[in-house]
């Protein structure tokens, strides 16, 4: 263990910049990576905020931050692909190897998963980070720090596109056009689709969208999904639609969206059950998926923003030194609607 | 048009016996069949006591029945794969080939779909009928007339077994054991699965599923269903679930019943929208597929019947006489538990 | 029939623009079109200088152009998606809808079709052109009719891209930067793939791929095609091998390329059988998928063209009068390796 | 390490019962196992006849053996779902569950698995074995052990049956009736194929796997299988081939067997190249998948021995005790066609 600053949730409503103890010992096939950027996420701002987050409560000081790049600065005994001074980003969650889940591939529904900043485990708003090699992944020389620290994000709606199973030339449908709406738009363009219309009540998040070739933004104040759906598939419906508003109105509806044999993928997570009307669905045999964080995800998203075809930098809203970083918090709770992504920049 | 005696739904809970005009002009690409059994099914039933299904309501007098099977009695223009004296059974929705959906080979979810004996289309509980070549199917030596017209409700398990995407050895749950839910066991068990552990409240019901080797029967008024599928898979969870009972109750803990990455194939017909937990469903990433009566069913369900495979004889509870027909649906009106299925022959 | 000016293969070697007989009257659930744009096909240049492709040989004075877009000019009866002064584009191959194959969704392979300027069925170079409306597609506006009568190349990179079952953020390699595997990275590309390696002999080939972002060209003659996808993949191989270029000699290696659990799509079309080494794609359980024209791709291209995300535009090399037509078939035998697709522009 | 008798190959054409050392400590996560029953496979006789195997060479002497069943007798530290006494199979291929192929669920085709009697891994002809208690399987009660040692030649059968994405109802042709064809044979059929037409020459192994509902043999000395199997099909072609046979003639004529759309799973390893017909393959979309050894097929293999939905005691032809093994592999050289499956039982 060794004593370093981080950006401690001491409580629910209590930030504080302060050393805590942390395990600082590179073992075999982990490497030590010197923390660049970090990004704020919903849940890092819903812990401060609350101080849990379903099952998962704050009951001792806990670190924040799970969405991070930075610099290898030592490897562990048995790592091949990495080297020091390799720029790379990391995955948080870390499964059992040997669990059911894992062996079939699954490892982000393995129950054994630790991840970062999910109480108790400590999350990533500090100096520096020890992590398995294995969920460690080396950056492009084209893609920065700040893009490597998008790549979490990105990777919830890699792995929304990737469950949607989409053909290409699919027209998708998002509903809600907050971070992960966002990312999902911007995954299903990449991974195959040749349109999302993007539906929201709020303007600055749809303009914000709308910057990506390819998407159509609904603003659903002033017009109705449902018939623009229509008009532009001309009655048919649309190939895919992710749900990502997790309003359980979404879904009054939402069976009106798909084509026959479409799907809708559920990335919006409604606190309560919500309405689904089988019969409906039947009708039109929709298929429905779900999806938890992202598995074999990281190399995919790094492929596509190493390769051009992705740009998440216009979803970067505004950056905070780590001094700052109880700031970047405070406006992170005001949730302007014309902020996608803070990020925090180390020392 | 010609006068052919008929089983008539008058209206609402009168049925009668008696001649109807029917059309019997055989066209190009059409052959006229002699009826010679036909299934008592469930909607037929439902149209008898309720006079209507959803939007479909019988304003006029309606020849019911639609699973059946006979005898090619004539053969159209263009007809090359079927003759005189061939033993058949038919498909009784016929789609517009030209529709988007069925280009896309889904004609079920064709909405221009017209079906026997579902307002204001005329059923086949009568002498003969004529019907698209392309619709009716040649059975092997070895299959009855009996099973032939048991071909139409194992599509439907058909249906529901290929939506699921079973993997060879898979174990699935059934919730159900009615006439739809002992189909989808048989044809989910046929279609791959290991085992189907059928759950039920009517141990009658359970008993007949209970034949079919690979069906592990469970009363849950006796057992709790959760803890059976545990223990039979070590607390893994069941690759697949089939919701058969329609009852919103089987939703409220059906995503305890899944493995991580299971798949819930919905079967029976909720009337209003259910609860369905899309937290709890995500954490094992829950794939939920709907169906829609069947496509491409009939040469499948007919090569397991003919391959000895599959043998659903054991279902067939009573056989009544044509002219017994109106005694034949008030026995189904009473709904044993242990009739799976009524037939009717023909003169 | 009506006399209408054309430009016909009279034999081998024989090119005439002259009269001829056409049908050109518009029956129900037709349209008529009148010709824009046609692009020359590699099998139209191929009818010409050897007077057949496989089985089929020009007996008799035959239409060339099968790439084609246009105005419509009349409306038969029951078509609704169209009228007339609809910038349209069209699906040279016309398949039974009763068919087998139709039936199931894969119309492209049914037996019956019959396909524009494949003996004895007349191509488009002409002035007008009655065709079934649903085989006839609208041009959003945004696209011209140049891009218009690119959708049918791009359709056939649109199917091997829709067999390869990309995942988003997928590695392509494509073997041949003719036009075929230019349109294929093209497809692969836009339906998910991060990045597409396209191999090729030819510099100018390379470079017109390489304008588009995800495109890493690599030119055989100076570079090792395994080592470089070993490089570029960190030694795992790459997700999707599209094999374009028919050479037998591509597939003596192909195996280094694909990832385990890779696949390949054979698009080029091999003369003679090529060999298949089943031991070392076994070691990696690597998967083979063939392609046959295209199914349901037109309204798929057409998106993806219409909404940006894709432009043919770099492809088309130069444009001709119809006047000049045959100068345009001269000018594509040459096979310039700067040439990508040459257009005809009609009256 | 402790000095075991075990059968020894010492080198090409010698065998010997005799005492060698072995590792015998059970460590964490592990389990040690009394072997009971062993089954003979195809590979440990090559090794006696031909003291290689492609690249696996037998430079020292090496235990046989590595179809085996046994009893747990020691169960190491961490393991919770095995205990002393319970009856189970064992899985023969160990991969290292890090790499990349592991992660994404294919183990089976991770370079790095050491796999038993594969030089220089020992197998488990001996009294026990310390072994992984992840790749260790307990056998249902009804499930005998000489059963429990089909499971693995089986699983070979199912990995084949899983990679057709068999639909429920499909007709397979399957390719040489060996010990291997037969296992795919039953897994097609436990898979979901109605039917499976099995083609070889020789008649005891038809009249073998004749004996399981839903094969059809045929004889192609006698018999033209491409007529046959038109004949079966109504001229449209089988859903899925499996080419068991290795032989380079039957991939001549393979393309006429499967439909439109249809699949051929390449089982069966030529020593060479074999001549793939891409043109043909093309017109009907022909799918090709190969197979090696398999992935997470021996809980699904036991499951459907426990349902009794699959019996492979028919295919054990005679069972020699441990004294007697080397008799067991002379007996095995012959060759007998009317040997599917020759075992050993251990004192």
């Amino acid at each position: 263990m060794a004593k370093v600053r981080a950006l401690v949730l001491e409580r629910q409503h209590e930030l504080a910049l302060r050393d805590i103890d942390l395990p600082m010992e590179t073992g075999p096939e982990q490497v030590k990576i010197r923390i660049h950027t970090v990004g704020v996420c919903g849940s890092d701002v819903h812990y401060y905020t609350h101080g849990k987050i379903g099952p998962f409560i704050v009951n001792e000081p806990m670190v924040l931050g799970h969405e991070a790049a930075g610099t290898v600065v030592e490897v562990g005994a048995g790592v091949t692909h990495l080297k020091v001074g390799d720029r790379v980003c990391m995955e948080p969650g870390i499964p059992d190897p040997n669990s059911k889940a894992s062996r079939l591939g699954m490892y982000n529904v393995d129950p054994a998963v630790t991840f970062w900043a999910t109480p108790p485990v400590h999350g990533v708003l500090t100096s520096e980070v020890v992590h398995p090699a294995n969920y460690t992944y080396k950056l492009p020389d084209g893609v920065s720090f700040a893009e490597g620290a998008m790549v979490e994000p990105f990777a919830v709606g890699m792995q929304a596109a990737a469950k949607a199973k989409i053909s290409p030339g699919d027209t998708a449908v998002v509903l809600g056009a907050g971070p992960i709406g966002t990312m999902v738009a911007i995954a299903a363009l990449a991974g195959g689709c040749a349109r999302a219309v993007v539906a929201d009540l709020a303007q600055p998040k749809l303009d914000i969208a709308a910057q990506y070739q390819g998407v159509i933004p609904v603003n659903i104040r002033e017009r109705n999904l449902v018939e623009e759906v229509a008009r532009l598939t001309d009655g048919w419906g649309a190939d895919v639609i992710f749900e990502c508003s997790g309003s359980p109105k979404a879904w009054e509806t939402i069976m009106e969206l798909p084509r026959p044999g479409g799907v809708i993928v559920a990335v919006g997570l409604p606190v309560n059950p919500i309405g689904f009307d089988v019969s409906t669905a039947s009708t039109k045999e929709i298929r429905i998926e779900t999806v938890f964080r992202y598995a074999h995800q990281y190399e995919r998203s790094i492929a596509l923003l190493g390769s051009g075809r992705v740009d998440l930098k216009p979803l970067i809203s505004e950056t905070f030194s780590f001094e700052d970083s109880i700031a970047a918090f405070d406006r992170a709770v005001e949730a302007r609607p014309s902020d996608v992504k803070l990020q925090i920049v180390m020392g």
